[in-house]
């Protein structure tokens, strides 16, 4: 069974919480990545949102203050099942706000950035600040993201939780990649500015420090040596707000803590695992 | 020396324009695809589009009627020495408006779709039906794309283009992943509507279409056996019009008459390709 997981972000809404509650969250990259076959399938509960934010069985976020952050209900430990009925691709995050349902996270992202007016700079009107964004959101799917990922799987989730031998030339390669990514993401998206796409933070500059928190939470030093990265990281995490982002990271974080997954669950994820870090 | 071509498309412009101009086209996809090394590098020609459009050393673009289009300026053949000047990633489609330069051809549908105001139903104004399509752009990236590419590459343009030994089990397990991502697109998004995302045709049936075309100009039968994807296919060409759909689609259709590179290309690109396709 795969977990279920919140939307990417929640945008920001007139609910001035910033503080993160420890008991609401995991991460919706790292639920995106680390199966929990032993949750129970508590009913799900609701009513801890804000008024009119998406809802269901499975998702319910919500902003804090001008930030971005999402909350996972507790309850969100789905039995496959419900999780095959709402979204047939058994893929999370999946949003569900009321009979909607949306999947992929960065169309979950626009999705609620539209339906909840979110302060402009994080997908702004302006057609070539907004291209900015839409440009790396197209551009990270094979190229940041694949790279983050399979950095973690090759470097701690393989190796440590499935217990599958990764030679060092699979994982040298694959941190030869990310290197490149890593290259493009400083020298052609950041550059010399404050955020990936301007002055300002946006929606890319979430969907990135997520998915460099994969190969940080599998202990790459990504930031090593990066030092306009490493800059840009600790503005994004003053925009956002620290307890929000050390709370929408907590579990990725700890990907290097891995235990070895049991025998009946190796079986079920591997071929899974395999097909999404090809 | 890479091609640069057209951006995907070019949204409707009051321009009445639907018959194919033979000269004027190659398909932005299988631009990328196809470097032409050969290409002389012609002066920037000028002038035959619609005032206001997008313009530039590489690309020139222009909506036809009420459907999309794309053109490529006979002089698009760019050293590429130009080309790292303007997108230092080296790949195409790249589009240049004034000083605005944009990669990525998700990003510049979509900068196209908004600065052009296009009809609604390729990118809707409504959350719910803009999220369907966000949702097709964002998955298609390491899905249907990812495995139209793989194929036209595996089955045709590395064994006869570059020379390059691809093993029958290699080429049957990207044919068997290209089966399932049919699948998706048929059961998950197509399902019984008329068009992807809903009762109208949209920016991801185009992206759709453009990606399908790859393995079909590799000889492969995508839609034998699946009737509803080969009704569907009807009616994108009969929204886009079939003169444009032909025109949009030449190039990548002949992939399976290429002749052999000559083997300093064939150097050249042997390492972006295997990049390009892992």
């Amino acid at each position: 069974t795969w977990t279920c997981c919140p939307s990417p972000a929640a945008p920001s809404t007139s609910s001035p919480r910033r503080t993160a509650s420890p008991s609401s969250c995991a991460p919706w990259t790292c639920a995106k990545l680390v199966p929990r076959p032993e949750s129970p399938s508590r009913p799900a509960s609701s009513g801890d949102g804000p008024p009119g934010l998406p809802s269901g069985h499975l998702c319910r976020v919500w902003g804090r203050g001008d930030g971005v952050g999402t909350k996972r209900r507790p309850s969100q430990a789905v039995p496959q099942r419900v999780l095959q009925e709402v979204n047939p691709l058994q893929k999370v995050p999946v949003l569900k706000d009321g009979d909607f349902v949306l999947t992929e996270s960065v169309a979950i992202l626009l999705y609620l950035a539209r339906k909840y007016k979110v302060p402009d700079h994080w997908y702004p009107q302006d057609p070539q600040a907004c291209a900015r964004v839409d440009e790396y959101l197209a551009w990270q799917h094979t190229a940041l993201r694949r790279n983050c990922l399979r950095a973690l799987w090759h470097k701690v989730m393989l190796p440590v939780f499935l217990g599958e031998l990764v030679s060092p030339e699979t994982l040298a390669a694959t941190l030869a990649e990310l290197d490149v990514a890593l290259q493009v993401l400083e020298g052609k998206f950041l550059q010399d500015k404050a955020f990936l796409t301007g002055p300002h933070v946006s929606l890319a500059d979430l969907v990135a420090i997520t998915e460099l928190m994969h190969p940080v939470g599998a202990g790459c030093q990504v930031f090593k040596g990066r030092p306009k990265l490493a800059a840009w990281r600790q503005r994004v995490e003053a925009a956002v707000g620290e307890a929000l982002f050390q709370e929408a990271h907590e579990v990725i974080l700890k990907a290097k803590d891995s235990q070895p997954a049991d025998p009946t669950l190796k079986q079920k994820m591997l071929p899974k695992v395999l097909a999404m870090i090809q």
